[in-house]
């Protein structure tokens, strides 16, 4: 089995998005450990959660944060694992205030950045770390990537069908 | 002696925008420590500094940081005292990533956020915390302030004279 | 007791907004009085609010205003006394116009800014500020702090279990 | 002769902006007031200039400022002539920040804002409200759009017959 | 009777947030002729329009536009009146896209700008022009001051009573 | 008959503002072949589709595309024909994700980009170009244009007659 | 030979950035007219040449802008040629407005909008055009296309010979 | 040995940003190839190499492009290998276009985005996957925190002693 994957939101308001994350994740059939925690009210459990994840037996950790969200910066500075970051869209700002907390790190402490409210995609690119030592995860991507082009040329056979006019 | 004021700063490469808080700080007469710490690179020493700044003798901290800055809302995740922020212009965005990182801090856990760059505003809004409990501070604060007066009005009295039209 | 906090809004529109700030103040059990005055409808009204705020017993200003938020600065314009300001969300621009308007002030008068809507933070950062001279609040601050850290705990023990998958 | 315009810019600093409207003014020989008045700094020399500006024969107001622009929204607090508002591009954030402060006024305050930067248009647009009751300024206006349209023509014919290629 | 106001939108989807305007042109008993005229879609007739606004008795042109908001300075193109632009939120940028289209007039053809969706503050401003050669539109502004400012006391006093806690 | 217009969508969520181009591309009488293809999930596709356009008849492509909206790019990379691009507004950023995706491209793969949401423009903007060669739909463009004024001035007539006061 | 091409700029401070259109024009061989007409200083020329366009033998147009940048959509309420818009960046926010002011064109009018300062695409996309019904500009696009093609594999290789290290 | 990484950039103008990477890899002693391929100019090329990297012996896929940044997401469409996009600044907009186009990535095709200009931080990110089953990359990632650490905390030392006056 492969390593887990740590999926961390800041708040549990965060948790509409991040099932996205965990509907991927149960398709690859990676294991995986939901918390809530905060960069900013329990800093010391993220501390020790973050720098205990290896050893774990974590491979890769999801962060999703709204606002000034720090939660992926504050865990990647724990960790040397990847640390995936998820800007979540709240009240205001249109989640722009999220998107560049999250990636704009400074030198040393990456944290890789998927699209606002993008936590699918955060769990496929998990499994694409995870896939680079297990051929089981590289292959379901594979079959995943099949399956996309061919979802897409169905739906292009069917309005194709419907709209042309020539 | 009025508490300390501590002047922290993410990289060295803030300490121009910096530097502008410490000549504010000598102004009023305001011990202060400075210090480079991480949000990201050091953040256990970040946050053993801020847990202890209470006891320390601290009464209020200034953090300057650029890009994703992390830095004030990571002090203020370990302590109660004020915190201020500064964000800091870096090399893109214009400070706007920085200024929303700061600011845009969830609830429970505020960050006085003042102007990009704005570090000498931050020094002054620290001494107006440390004012409310210390009549000689806040008398350099009224002398300071209408000191500005009579600099614009100086100003104003140059150029009405030498620009004026009718 | 503690000296009081103004809570003013620039139009009474901003009331939704404001009562986050005194549910936070009436836990903190500081007395607070709360005004509509407007920077640019009542301007003498503001100005002479603030000008006599110190001798009447206040220790800490918060200033909601929405669009070109100008009451902050307004009022910190009178004062030497720590002016709070919450940008609030108005129809267009989603609080970007309120939040720049607030931060970006120029050096010797400082607001200090917090979240775009974020009442609840001004109220908690104007608790800091007493709480340098005011043990109890102090003491408060602590409690909260150490509620909320449990608040998240107990969360994440729910979400943990009901979701995680390995 | 006309009633006065004042020029009002919020710090020296301004200066090098605000002479683009002198010299339209000069211009149009319009007579005008140059003044250095802060919105912050001293407020109730705004205020009261402000106040007085109607009876002391002014008929329009151009308020220079900067950042967290708000001079030009105080100035219109205390009159109902009307004020035009130049925002300044300051050292970050491309001016954005003072275009937002100045024209997102709030409803009964208007203040006629012109582009970043925009000094000459803003005395353009002073002779413009002028030029209502004085067919003298009317006609320096009527002239100067025909000799802008001149001016474009001819650099037309220049560039014209240099870059054709046909 | 003062000068007529031309209030003129681009389409007539934006007549909702133009009847802001009519109505405070109405309290000041201005008149004014309404119309729908696009910079895009009837150009000849609104340059014929503006271009003959003046001795048709009109003295302020008022434009409603949304998205590339080109009509302001269209208007602006074919007179020498001030013209007042408004720029309207459309469904997507929030208005963003009207309001730097209005504002950012190239040097010679200023567009007075007001808030986004600030159709009222057009009509006041209006007004402020008018009421430099029109001392009964003078007077009226005058009590719009005054009635502001004692609907925001009544205001005041009835929240501060109801929500003060001290 | 004219050259065909393909009209192609990134997602099949896109078509409610596709439609928008299609019911103008009837009223021109062009014949069109409407797609899903994504630059993403099938590529070979869209390579292969682009790449034979010219020679399948094709004389412009349309492309729509939301977020990182990479389509119009894509499609422009494999053939020299025109490419429009529709930035289409998705749940966040309101449309600047995918307006900038599709206009800043780089020196010699241009995509002529319409506003966001703006299918009807993009294909009066492919009728423009085949009318380039094709008299029969540049006559109804100029119907189209002599209609679009004629609309105006009717609804100008109407709302005029009910809304000025004058 | 084809059709003219019309490049118009709005300012002879475009120069510089609509050099990089004539440039690629004459490696097309397509003739072309270069006139500098304001849609705010010179509307009356504007609107005549634009109308004039069509029966003057032109097939595109192009106009290049900054700031409020109106110029194309001037240009394209008077003519059903296709326009193509080039924003010009000026001294304040980077040119966003005109980008915006060019591309948020109201249903009916196109403007065919390209990068902000990318006045070689807008020839390109015009030689696209132009393209539909002249062979011999399709043969030139394709042999461009290849170019460009074996321009970056020289590049390739080169840098990935110094570069590479495995 | 550890997997090859592949470094891709959009323009050889991009060089200078990539360069950051480069010094990074070879500190992990990872083995990298460096191509110069388009989205736009070498889309065939570029789709064949993602196509072929896993069985080419690449683990690790890094984009660096500007503007309409769409080199991760075409790489990205080719290959399950996690790409890691740098945004880069070019001359307007200051790598916002870029941010965007690369992160905002539909469902299903992930590009691990880093800071506008964080070449360093792609490599290390790619660094930190390929420590996934490579326990001398992990290693060197673990000793380079620590590097990180003693280098903030010897500038503080000195920076602390410098400055601080308490």
């Amino acid at each position: 089995m492969s390593k887990k994957v740590a999926v961390i939101m800041g708040s549990d308001s965060d948790l509409p998005v991040v099932k996205g994350a965990l509907d991927e994740l149960d398709k690859f059939g990676i294991p995986y450990e939901v918390h809530v925690m905060s960069a900013h009210r329990t800093p010391a459990l993220a501390a020790e959660f973050a720098g205990n994840a290896k050893k774990n037996g974590f491979g890769v950790i999801l962060s999703a944060a709204g606002k000034a969200a720090h939660l992926g910066g504050v865990l990647a500075a724990h960790t040397t694992l990847p640390v995936i970051g998820i800007p979540v869209k709240s009240s205001t700002l249109d989640g722009l205030d999220a998107l560049l907390a999250t990636v704009q790190m400074p030198k040393g402490i990456p944290v890789a950045t998927v699209a606002i409210d993008g936590a699918a995609n955060a769990a496929i690119l998990a499994a694409q770390m995870l896939a680079l030592s297990d051929p089981e995860i590289d292959a379901k991507l594979e079959q995943m990537k099949a399956d996309m082009e061919q979802g897409v040329k169905a739906k292009d056979a069917k309005i194709s069908a419907e709209y042309s006019n020539c």
